[in-house]
């Protein structure tokens, strides 16, 4: 008679976007569930409370709002990468693959004080482009990422291998095979 | 012998962002510090806890890191606004001006059930455009809006008047005059 749902059975699949053929995993019905949310937020935070953190880092856009949370439960400052051109300040910047192309994450220069134990947040790990930037990023900000977690991984894209080839330590609350 | 700082005092100035002429007010120093981000966060959360909130909704993008933490600290499921083109269910969508041509924000149209209780977040009120599109989407979807709160407010760009209009109660934490 347990109400407890699984994190995975909040989260919803739409067909075919953004382009034919990809599975897309919305993790936006689990943050809009009344219990979802703050379970997922938990899980992501409750196994670094003894790791003498002291910075939350998140991916722009969704990370942010798991970022944001985590960062407030572990009484953590909060520190966004963004996308190329949104940080006001003096930034660094490292580019990473995408299917077509390329893109730009940056990090303001000042963003911590070397030294920093840093969490990096996002919602879903698939390739792990995005996430590798935001390690090289905060590493050559002098700062050691204790860990990067996610809600979703997508293990058959290889992003949580890449991530602990790199020695980073992964933290993911649910797996989705392809299909 | 106080260390509290006001939250006005965690906030830089760029100027001349993100075009000549604009004085850029970048919270990002506010929430990268020890006690500006919980700070801000208790002082957007802690005027609804009596107010029978059922949701916490925030806009794309820095309204996410906000929002993330003050739904959690409310124990409150997210519900994010975003750009065009980034919610990938059903969605309803709001225009509103830039100060060249116009921009659209969308809410999934399953976001919240009708009769939901919803506190806006978003980190800076300037004329008020995306917030004035916050709220349509909204109240379309069958929600009130109990308040719009943000860390920022530039009073002259008239979006806390114009929001008040509408009949919004208003929080924000500090204002910043023109210059």
């Amino acid at each position: 008679m347990s109400e407890t749902r699984a994190i995975k059975d909040y989260i919803r699949t739409i067909p075919d976007f953004p382009i034919p053929g990809v599975q897309f995993r919305d993790v936006t019905t689990l943050f809009s569930d009344p219990t979802g949310f703050r379970q997922a937020v938990d899980a992501l935070a409750n196994p670094f409370t003894e790791d003498r953190l002291t910075t939350v880092a998140a991916m722009d856009a969704r990370g942010f709002i798991l970022g944001g949370a985590v960062a407030y439960k572990l009484g953590l400052p909060f520190v966004p990468i963004r996308k190329k051109g949104k940080l006001p300040g003096g930034t660094i910047a490292e580019a990473y693959s995408l299917e077509y192309g390329e893109a730009i994450v940056e990090i303001h220069h000042d963003a911590f004080d070397p030294g920093a134990r840093v969490l990096l947040v996002d919602d879903l790990l698939a390739t792990g482009g995005t996430a590798v930037a935001g390690v090289k990023l905060i590493e050559r900000l002098g700062g050691h990422i204790v860990a990067a977690a996610f809600v979703v991984n997508l293990p058959d894209l290889g992003g949580s291998a890449r991530l602990r080839e790199l020695g980073v330590e992964v933290l993911t609350l649910c797996d989705f095979d392809g299909d």
